[in-house]
């Protein structure tokens, strides 16, 4: 299996890596594990904003979570490039955190978050099934309406 | 010390593993490290509902949380048998993550995580002792009150 | 570099281990990395209360997160003591969480985390680039307005 073969045939182009919005990395390798942070969602380069529960809906979540997974793998592969390796060195998929923008009354958190879990499906096979935990935060940085974290674990030969 | 006694003696019968309700896996073992996804608390094999400072108060958080707890052992047991090991071969529970449906103004999360954190010193002993964030949030997936994810590690012999 | 010397330079005394509010410790060491537990912020050494959008604003919170880095960096210590090191072996800060306490409409969680995060940068130079996750909480256990756990690795030799 040829991960960029899969993301090919899904027609995604990977974006370079998410530059952080303040003092950190979008990613620290420790061991064998690759720490992504968290990605907030992007609509054309700008702060994909909204509320579940007051101005956004499930569908939409859904397409944001999706966004978020292809850019949280443009960052995966330049933390695998930094190692000399790609993403096909990448050996599982291990957590996924996801934080929905909600309001008090909003209860599908989850369903949102599979916009993410199930394109890691597509493109990482068994590799991509990961342990999850997916629920509504008050609010995000610059009111994005989603943001996912990862941690991967890659070939450490 | 043997976990599974300690488990009888607090008359406890494991779960099966939670079956997530979407699109990840309960548990990924990685190097020496068991991922827990976040597990949300039921009653009566139902999604325990309800948001503290709304219709829910501490006490029954307590419960809530303690329950969550024999879920996520459930998982964990599960886990260890994929290794063809159990759970007198987890070295650690590293840490738990507690997410509380919490109102604006509710602040007791760390006790009703003490549901969850003080059976597993019962079961644990030393082993038991671990890190640990506990908050308030929005809302969780099907309304659930508690939602706890834990990290455990295994013994790699 | 001597982080010690570096503390000293910002003038920073390190305080004695944070003693957990519940059934929990502040660190667990795990193979080659220490969790610490999420930290609440403090002032005076009572809880430091408030909410971002309701009745603090994003100066003082930069000044709470520079607090509980402070409060992290006494237990990241204690840690190393209890392994018969120090701070001079953390190799890398990993990753940090940053809880704020915040209203539906507060967007700014990752400049008040920054009073985190640039103070690691500022003691730990190129080892403190860590990866991170910001965002809005509906509430923090008693009321705090900041809550930060830690992920750091250790030279494990």
């Amino acid at each position: 299996m040829d991960i960029y073969k899969n993301l090919q045939e899904l027609a995604i182009t990977l974006p370079p890596v998410s530059i952080p919005a303040a003092a950190y990395v979008p990613f620290v390798v420790s061991d064998s594990h690759i720490y992504l942070s968290g990605h907030i969602a992007k609509k054309d380069g700008k702060v994909w904003t909204g509320q579940f529960g007051v101005n956004m809906q499930t569908p939409e979540g859904i397409k944001a979570a999706r966004a978020v997974a292809i850019d949280l793998l443009g960052s995966l592969h330049a933390a695998c490039e930094s190692l000399g390796k790609n993403l096909n060195d990448i050996e599982q998929i291990v957590k996924v955190m996801s934080l929905v923008n909600s309001s008090p009354t909003f209860t599908e958190h989850h369903l949102i978050t599979n916009g993410c879990s199930e394109l890691i499906g597509q493109i990482f096979g068994d590799r991509g099934a990961h342990a999850r935990s997916a629920f509504g935060v008050a609010q995000l940085p610059m009111g994005a309406c989603v943001e996912i974290e990862l941690i991967a674990r890659i070939n450490s030969a």
